[in-house]
């Protein structure tokens, strides 16, 4: 568990491993790449159609045998990362460390803690695997633009959050007194559940309001709820068009090198120098 | 009840407690804050786990012994504020007063009006302690930025709701005829919950068109009263970028006026001039 | 019906009767408004509430007795208008002056077509009436931003139902085929009407998937009918946008008085002469 | 099948034909295209209504010999291209001369191929004809606007599509474990299925959590699944935008290169020199 980092000793596989499993930029690492995402997905979906009772008794055997041969594949896999990471400890303590290595405990957790109260779990515990593919997001430079937007909205989508809270909190008691139990408003839990299946305008069916004076709340809850509703999409909106155009604006200050001025700036925002007009 | 103003004359206790109670830069200040937050939303729980039946009758003597806890902790506090308020008069009579004083009453109202058809009532109405929680508010910059977009959208959302209404009464005799009481449209006041209910998406499913001729107009009910609920998100993200613009806005050049810099700008991008920093 | 234009031969009392009932700058003719505004709505409810059985059966005389006394105020009001204005011929063409006399007509039509066939549809064209209620957009001048918008938009949004209904003919053929009459896709009108709940996220359920190929397809659809539903909210943004920064702007070139220009305009785009710095 | 590009040897009747089938500039032109597009909207709808039961019993001879009259119509227009397209092998290979292709093929195949396995296939390949009235947006520059702003955004969406993915992956697992198979949530397969309902607000209310765990976690979806949804209606609002701001950009200043301009002005806002007319 020494971490090495003198490249000169290393060996010339471990230095070809590297580049093949760790690049992204070289035709085999990209190759490395495809190839483990495929066995990803294949792997998933193994053991989401695993669940279905049906394909379990027809082919449960087969998926068991290609569970074992992906969980194998993973594990060397992730042996070969450690053995030819420049860090193999502070890789076992990354987010993708730690993923890739979830990824084939569960299966074998599952020969030591055979009791079928577990086996479900830890059959599921194997989509965990899923997560590996966010290593995708590499190649694509739009997700960091929306998390950007995303987080940049965090604290107003949190205020709105808080304010769909307390009009569900003021519905919920209302609706409960109104419609009671007899309707399927057993409670004010329940009735949370209504006003949020409600105001987000999923509208399962599975309690509905019978009383003309329930219909009537009901009924001013869409209209106020999908204009409340509407705030978020305002919100992440905004600030998707900002980061947009943040992005985008490619007037480049000559002397400060600052990019991102606005189209009509005649000098430079942040050193004062002179801007040269588009075109 | 003569108000106080002579700061000179107070006790130290009580310009300690009003520092602890009212102020929110102090450590004290937040730690209280916090606590009584934590309060509020314990209490509140327990009113809305209470009516849930299998754990009224499980725990209903628990919750009724820290239901009373949190009472007399609300009343001690609700007696503290108006003890160190500046002026308990004022205080006593803003909405945060009447709020505190409505988040103790129904507990105490409910010894003295013991009926069983108050009881009910009562025990929800303790639930309007939960808008305390608004003070929270305070703490956020981003909530007044959404109310004001809100109360800028207010005029244009009224609008909106007016044509979603005149749609709805125009529609709605129409589906009564077509459908009649045989499938489900009973009424029109039940066809407007139809057409609300269908318009918002919500779609619950407890009326749904049977004959073709209704699931023709409904579904051109859909599509354009998909359309037309696009507005109020229209209206709210216009109103919101234009809140958020107009937040960044306050950076104004002092040579020549132009405002709306960005935060981290030093030179004004029209002439080139040193913006002063804020604060 | 001889158009009278000279105001000069006019008696007094319909001077008078005509600022009282076409003004809306004096305070008669606003409370004027205000009343005949509450007669429309209180006869609309009184319509609307007659359908449903149980008051129907309890208070079908005093509605009926209500209904006669608003249709007569009504057609005083007709009545009066038509005495008062400057050109009864013009008013009695206006849209406004046949929406009033249509919101007469359908109770005296049912004393001459009693007939019972006829009564439900002479009754609900009452509701006719509600329309004299947009005289109310006099007051707000939000509407006409609106309307401007969504004309602009009309086009883009035209496009986009074109595109809706394309997605929609080549999935219902497919999902009826796929499900078939026994999971009630029982035609394939009926599979489209099935996808447009489904697609404007309505979701009834009142038609299902219930195959494991028909429920993919289903999500699919639902995943790209979102993408797509979002285009509407979309183009009604850009163009609510546009309409409040149009009306919003406030530099008036002082040499043309054209108003409207941007916020860094130097020079009036319509006569070329310089604009002054704000503030 | 040689390709003919000298005018000069073409006969008249042949550029004139040419002229009506392939130009959308001339009265004839367009009155040909009007002629087509109703021609395929009423075979259509033949096809559709035709798998109505009761429509089928009552009129299916007379849509079936419709159907041929339509076939028929289609096949002299096929031909008609052919012959007086410039270059018969282009237009035969391209998109709309494929589709115009399949428009008539599936009614002769049903002639070849009776046996009723293929029949309902057959008759609802007719449907592929409704592809032919693309061409009607030639006439529309909006759906290019629309078709730039969605392929602009088509990374993002992608992305978004992804993260849902991702949501409903780490969701449908942990349901299908808290409700299990008693509750509906009888495989993983269905209960992504449940959670696109759900994350989408269609909410079908086929598949419902009945625990109260289940309900919780639901709830927390909806809210969580609305904000992210809103992700593509902020990616197509501010791509429309752009798009239309582009397309409003057209209007160079020659003098200090600003683009940007609005469509009736005469000056440059920013140096004040005269604009250029478009065109």
């Amino acid at each position: 568990m020494v971490e090495q980092h003198t490249p000169a000793q290393e060996s010339p596989l471990r230095l070809k491993l590297r580049s093949i499993i760790f690049d992204t930029d070289t035709a085999a690492g990209r190759y490395f790449d495809l190839v483990v995402i495929l066995c990803i997905i294949c792997s998933v979906i193994l053991v989401l159609i695993d669940t279905v009772e049906s394909i379990h008794a027809k082919y449960g055997f087969i998926i068991q045998v290609l569970e074992w041969f992906f969980t194998v594949m993973f594990t060397i896999e992730y042996g070969l990362r450690l053995y030819c990471s420049t860090s193999p400890w502070r890789y076992g303590r990354s987010f993708y460390g730690i993923v890739d290595l979830l990824s084939v405990l569960p299966s074998y957790l599952a020969l030591f803690l055979p009791g079928a109260n577990f086996t479900l779990i830890i059959r599921i515990l194997r989509l965990f695997r899923i997560f590996r593919i966010l290593k995708l997001l590499r190649y694509l430079s739009e997700g960091t633009l929306l998390l950007r937007a995303l987080m940049q909205s965090g604290r107003k989508i949190f205020v709105f959050f808080f304010s769909v809270l307390l009009i569900v909190l003021v519905l919920s008691p209302v609706m409960y007194v109104v419609e009671g139990p007899a309707n399927g408003f057993t409670s004010i839990p329940k009735s949370i559940y209504w006003a949020i299946v409600t105001i987000t305008t999923v509208g399962y069916g599975d309690i509905t309001p019978k009383t003309v004076l329930g219909q009537t709340i009901a009924s001013f809850t869409m209209l106020l709820g999908y204009s409340i509703i509407a705030i978020p999409t305002g919100i992440l909106t905004a600030s998707i068009h900002n980061e947009m155009g943040r992005s985008r604006n490619s007037r480049v200050c000559h002397t400060c090198k600052k990019a991102g001025h606005e189209q009509y700036a005649n000098f430079c925002d942040r050193c004062g120098s002179k801007l040269e007009l588009e075109g």
